[in-house]
Order: C-alpha cells, then sequence, then structure tokens
C-alpha cells in the first residue's frame, strides 16, 4: 500500500504527526508495534498523573480527617488505585482511536523495519505480514528505560523500571530508587504516600541535578520532612538478590553500606529506541544513540524524518507533538515557526510539585548574564494560605540589562498549571513591567509570579 | 499629625496604596473602622476560599472513598471548618500587620471623617481621637452587602448577607440563596457540599447572568447534577419568618409558590461605603452610589483620589489593587500605565470553577465583531482526566479580521489556575498562532487553552 505519510510510533510525537498529516490532506498510515499512545500514554504520563492525584489526594485526607470525622488508619486499596490508572489509560486510548478512525489514519499494528526506496516491512512474531511505502516516513520510534546490567540487573519483578512500577500487584514495605530525575521523584512521593519506605540513590550532590538549586534544596528540605530517605552523591555498587529480598550496595561519601529492599526501581534515565528499525539499511546517520536531523527533523536520507526522543533533546511529550506538527508542516511546505529549545516547560508532579522554563540561575551565570533574581513564597499568598499548600516558592531571573526573562522556576502544590504563563509570556517577550501590570486573579496561585517580578524589581507588595 | 498620604480604608485597595506609598518613600497613613484586610481578607475571597477548599477536598473525599477504605457517613464538623477559615483569615492578617509595620505605615483604627483643608477626623465610638492631615488622600472604603429591607429584610440571624454567611454557628439544613453572582455561586456550592438542601433564586433567565451564555448553561447543568435547586426569571416576593423557620414567597415563570428555610443568603450585590465620609463638605462628586474620578483616580477635588469598590467599575480585589498602585505612582508623578479595564480576570471558586475575561460571546457580537470561536472539553484532556475533573470547557473568542482575542470563558475544576496566561496573552496582544506553537506541558491543564485556539482555527489535534 502506498501512503503519503508513514509515521512509525504512535506516542504523542507519532499519533500526532499522523493527525497532523491527515489534517493537511496527506495519506496516512501510524504503524505501532505495541499499544495506541506509546510510553506516554501506557507507562508514562498519563498513568502517574492518576496514581500521583491518588497520592495528593490521600496526602489531603490526611490533612483533613479530623473536619471530617474520618479515623485511622486509613485502608490503602493499592490494587484499586493501580486499576484506577489503568482505567484512565484505557479512557484516553479509547479517545485516540476515536481520534484515529476519525482523521482516516491507518493503523496497523506490528514492529517495522525500513527498506530501501522507502519501503517498510511489517513483521508480526518475525514474521512479514505487510508491505507499504511512502514519499515521507517519520520516525517516532520513542525510547525506554534504560538498563544497566552489571550494577542494577532488572528482573522485571523486583529489580524493575518504570513500566513495571507502574502496575505492582502488591504494596511494597521498602523500595529502593535509583536516580532523582522526574521519574524518580515521581516514583518517590507516591510509593511513600501509599505507606511504602522509599529511599532515594542519586549520583549527583543535588535531587533534581537537572534543575535550579534553590528547587533542589526545597525538594530535599520537603522530602526529608516527609521521611524520604535521600541519598545524593551516592551510587549503587551492586545488587544481591535472594528469593524474599534484595540487598543493595551503597556507597555514600561517607560510608558504604548494604540496604535491604523488596523492590528496586531503576530511573536511571532512558534509550531510545532506534536498534532493529533498518536505519543502516537505508543510510539514516545516527549519533551517541540518537538519530541525526536538521531544525525541520529531516535526516540525511530524503524522505526520512524523525522526531521526539529518537533524536537529540529533551525527552518529553509536548516537545515530540510540537516537532511532530511542525515536522509534517514542512513537509506540506507550509514554513512552520521552529521550536525555541530554550523555552519548553518541564513539569513533575510529585508533591511539591516543580515547574521550571530558561535558565537556571547558574547557567544563566554561566552564560555571562548579569541577573536580577525574584522570588516569591507560598507561604505569603492568599490562595495558598486558603488551600494549605503553603510550601515552596515562584524564582525568577531576568537578565538586568535588556531585562529578557531568563528563567522561572517553581515549587509547590499545582505549579504545573502555572508555568504556561511564563512560557507564553517569555514567548512574547515581555518586559518585567508588563507582566507586574497585567491584572491577576485576587486571590490566585498565578500571583505569586507576578510578585516574584515585583520582588526581583523592588516593588513587591506582599514582602 | 501631618502625612504625604493618608489612606481610608485597608482592604486590597488600601492597603495596597499605602504599601506602594510607603515604598516611594511617602509618609503614610492607614485608617481602618474594623479590622485590617478589609472585606475582602477579613469576610470576602480570603475566608470563602478556606471554606470552598474544604468543600473540595470533601467531594475528592467523596469520590476516592473505596481507594482508603473511608466508610459511610462522614461526620462533618461545621464549626471546625469555620474555624479553620478564621485561622487562615488570622494568619493573612498578622502578615498584613507585619507589611505594615515594616513598610513604617501608621494604622489608626477609627471612623474618619474628611474637613476642608485635606484634614482627617478620627472618631471611636462616636467621639473624636484624632486629627491629621496629608498633602493626598486615597478613599478606599470598599462596599458593604446590598439591603433590600422591603422584600428580604436582612435581620443578621435567619435573613442574612455575606458576612454572617461565613461564620454560622450551625450547619442549616435549608437555605435559601438570592443571586447566583459568585457570592451566591460560592456559597451554594459550599453549604450544599456540607450537606445543607440549598436553593437559588436568581431573577435573570441564567445563572451567573454577567458571564457567557455557555458558562451558564454548563454550571446550571453541573448545579442540577449536584441536586442544587436552581429556579431562574425568577424573584423573592417577600419572606415571612417565625420563631423556627422562614417561609420565602417566590415567584417563577411557571408559577407562585412558598419555600421553607432554615436560612436565607442575600446575595443580591453590593453598595459603595460613600456615606458619613464628609464627602459633601469636601465637596468630592458622588454619581449613582459611586466617588467619580478620572482615569488617574482623582476626584473633582484636588488631593482627593478613590479607588476600589467606592469608585464604578468591577468590584474585585484584584482591580482596587491595581488601581492603588496607579494611583499612588500619579501622586509621586511616575506616570504609570492606564488600567485596561478589558482586560480583567474574574473568577468564581465554586465547582466546577469559573474563570473568565474580555468579551462574552453575546458582548462581542453586540460590538459588530466577525468572530471565530474554539471549544475545547476537560473530557479529552489527559491532565483532566488524570485527576478525575473532566466537567467544564474552555471556550476562545477571536476576532476573525484582526486576530485579537476579544474573550476566554473556562469553567471546570482549576480553571482560576490557568487564566492568567489568557490575561498576559490578551496584554501582549498574543496571535492565535503565537500561542498555538508555544509549548504548553503534557499533561497539564492549560493544554486546554492551546487546544481550544487551535479548534477556533481548525488544527485542534485532540478533537
Amino acid at each position: 500500500m502506498y501512503f503519503d505519510v508513514i509515521v512509525l510510533g504512535s506516542g504523542p510525537g507519532g499519533y500526532v504527526a499522523s493527525i497532523r498529516a491527515a489534517q493537511l490532506g496527506m495519506k496516512t498510515a501510524l504503524i505501532e508495534r505495541e499499544s495506541l499512545g506509546g510510553v506516554c500514554l501506557n507507562c508514562g504520563c498519563i498513568p502517574t498523573k492518576s496514581l500521583l492525584n491518588t497520592a495528593k489526594n490521600l496526602q489531603k485526607i490526611r490533612e483533613n480527617k479530623d473536619l471530617f470525622g474520618i479515623k485511622n488508619p486509613l485502608e490503602i486499596n493499592f490494587s484499586k488505585i493501580i486499576s484506577k490508572s489503568r482505567q484512565v489509560v484505557d479512557t484516553m486510548k479509547n479517545g485516540l482511536s476515536f481520534l484515529m478512525k476519525k482523521n482516516g489514519i491507518h493503523v496497523i499494528y506490528g514492529n517495522a523495519k525500513l527498506k530501501n526506496g522507502k519501503k517498510i516491512e511489517i513483521f508480526k512474531n518475525g514474521e512479514k505480514f505487510e508491505e507499504c511505502c511512502a514519499s515521507h516516513i517519520v520516525i517516532a520510534t520513542g525510547s525506554r528505560s534504560k538498563i544497566d546490567n552489571k550494577t542494577i540487573p532488572q528482573d522485571g519483578k523486583k529489580i524493575i523500571g518504570y513500566k513495571e512500577a507502574l502496575s505492582l500487584t502488591f504494596l511494597p514495605k521498602r523500595i529502593i530508587i535509583i536516580g532523582s530525575g522526574s521519574v524518580g521523584l515521581e516514583f518517590s512521593y507516591f510509593y511513600h504516600s501509599m505507606g511504602s519506605k522509599v529511599t532515594i540513590i542519586e549520583q549527583c550532590s543535588k535531587l533534581f541535578p537537572n534543575g535550579d538549586e534553590e528547587i533542589s534544596d526545597q525538594l530535599k528540605s520537603s522530602f526529608d520532612k516527609r521521611g524520604i530517605q535521600c541519598y545524593v552523591s551516592s551510587f549503587v555498587r551492586g545488587i544481591n538478590c535472594n528469593n524474599k529480598e534484595i540487598l543493595v550496595d551503597i556507597h555514600t561519601l561517607d560510608r558504604d553500606f548494604s540496604l535491604e529492599a523488596d523492590i528496586v526501581i531503576s530511573a536511571i534515565g532512558t534509550v531510545s529506541n532506534i536498534e532493529f528499525l533498518g536505519l543502516e539499511e537505508v543510510g539514516v546517520y545516527t549519533k551517541k544513540g540518537f538519530i541525526v536531523v536538521d531544525e525541520n527533523y529531516r535526516t540525511n536520507v530524503e524522505g526520512y524524518y524523525a522526531i521526539g526522543d529518537v533524536i537529540e533533546g529533551p525527552s518529553l511529550a509536548h516537545v515530540a507533538s510540537h516537532e511532530a506538527i511542525v515536522c509534517i508542516e514542512n513537509i506540506k511546505g507550509l514554513n512552520p515557526q521552529k521550536i525555541d529549545y530554550n523555552n519548553i516547560p518541564k513539569c513533575v508532579y510529585c508533591l511539591p510539585e516543580i515547574a521550571s522554563v530558561g535558565y537556571t540561575e547558574r547557567e544563566a551565570r554561566e552564560k555571562g548574564y548579569q541577573i536580577k533574581i525574584g522570588k516569591f513564597p507560598f507561604s505569603a499568598l492568599g490562595k495558598s494560605v486558603c488551600d494549605g499548600n503553603t510550601e515552596g516558592f515562584v524564582k525568577v531571573i531576568f537578565d538586568d540589562q535588556y531585562d529578557e526573562w531568563l528563567g522561572c522556576h517553581m515549587i509547590g502544590n499545582h505549579v504545573t498549571d502555572i508555568i504556561s504563563e511564563v512560557v507564553v509570556a517569555r514567548k512574547l517577550e515581555a518586559t518585567n513591567h508588563e507582566i507586574i501590570t497585567c491584572i491577576h486573579p485576587h486571590p490566585s496561585l498565578s500571583e505569586s509570579i507576578l510578585e516574584a517580578i515585583a520582588h526581583a524589581y523592588g516593588k513587591a507588595i506582599h514582602l
């Protein structure tokens, strides 16, 4: 079968590419080897947000028990919590399935193998069952949990990645989580809320090592207060598994010791799914595990494109989706606007939540900017006090010379809801004055942004 | 005593004016007749948000009971819920008190009376105890519950306004709420959540009559589903009170009937506090119950200014605060930017929440615009499905000719958190294209704004 566009992989890169292509009148096929929606929908963003929402609800219940006559102890119905998250996945997957039909996209389930001449062979259980070709082939096969078989040999049962961590059949008593990027932090908060004893092992000197350092410090203090044990500047030397439990050998700055656990979650990063696609046969360049593309997501071979986690850049669903649109609109000759990779919001949905865009303070200084910094704590914000969410703050970083909004870093409940204002303001090159004079509703979380900027410029009313 | 600036009233207009004046080096006094923070802090925005947060937490508990083994029935500890809201008020008031000291503002408690020559006499219990004068006098005495003594004779016990509704000593079984502006809606949701049988009487043909009609319709359907009885195009003919209960005579389009209640809350609006200030003596003009000012908040008499609910315009805390800043910066000769009264967000914090800015669809059409409308339902949004908050939608209205973002109207949980993005975008005159290409985090509530705009322009991916 011939298509104008064939997309490999149905994650937030691939399915968006296929919908946009169909919208623009191109005959489109989407090839998926597992499940519609990719990692994001099936074992990433979506089910974790459901679990985290449950954990946050539980926290609110604990904080408000006396108002509603709720007695201790609460019984955590872990299997129902997990199955609720699966229902959410099913709901979203049905929606996606509907979108595929509505847009007339031909969905094929199987493993795709690229062949010369823009042909694609499709296999199931090792057997080829279909062949198709296209004028344009978009590779959006995403990524998977990185495996370090030497020190953290995942067995899928006791030493696991994010996929298995999402659907455990029992609530483990003791969990060790290796890595404190967004995946590690979210599982830490979730399992701790459910009642597990959680220990984080982070090899960098701070939790959430890619974030602003003050955010990391606040997070550490929050997690400490909650009772999540965090070892930074630490790493796992090895893991010994017996029938009942796991013994993890840990190196910290102070000492080496062993810790028992029932489950170890490896959250040390991801690797791109670029093997077994036939990239070598068609001659598509790769470098350091990523497919090489230009700013329009074209590979070195005419007619082949790549987007999302298979190319270098932030491995984020929203980035993949926007790359998909830019890629497809380019194929259609629409000359879309290029993505500004310095204006991409990054969110973590544990509690306190983290939301961040632009340069951290350290990055801004390293780039040579003279900076102005403003901060506003949620403890001074009316809405946060009303909601009982006073942990955290908003921090803004401006360039002193030209007033450019270099970065914004937030930590606190619901900050992932308010970061988009900053993204929009930065895109439109707002000055501090334009945001300070912009009337934010009272009482609202977003007032914290205005106040933080006002603080940077000596105009904060509530500090 | 002489001051550069004296501010009358310590609500969000007055206290912000006094802080800004002090920041700018002016010797400042603030006169308050009751309690620091005014209506907003003491019996408005702040305590209601605490109560509503409790009600929302309760709803989440009810929806998630089976996950945590919580048994029916929940015991509503009403007095604890009320006292929690008072604690929030105290926390914020302590903060405000600290800000007054920190900024060196001279706070005087008493009733102010304006005298010629920019003098002010201050009374307590009818006795003058202080006199001061200033170069600039800012009137920010706010507003109070409107009283219609003929048909709704408030007695402060059974027929009450917002102030009493915030601190009832018992949970009434049956409540009739007259008026469905933000105050009426918030109390309706709160008391219904607590277990009261709530009836709303609204004289206009829609709930939330100043909002976009589709928002009103969605709200009506949500309230109907919850079991809040809403009579629109209806009014109260009279109220009969006996010792035990109240009988409210109601006129609806269909029929006239009487309804029993334990409490009636009048939420028919507010009136400005402009009496007894001595405005006549100093010659300050008023019109239709408001002090007349120019765009810099100057009255007709040199040296006298007015801001907030005492002047015409939206009676909103955030408007008063911004008017305060503009007024004071003008006094200082700083030539601040004028307020754009068409870009003021309006929020209601019941569930579903409402957040709105700019023209409604009807207003846009009446002004002669050719419009483009886009809508996105939360039922199609990943984050909302994860959070179990799928009620409601975002609606955007653009001018077809010049792409101006005329209005945005949202209804759903947490929409008050995401409206500021729209305010900022409208202020910066963003085009639809600029917002659609702005990368919003996934999954997040703010994606709904992007999708609604994309829908208006035929580019929605998820519809």
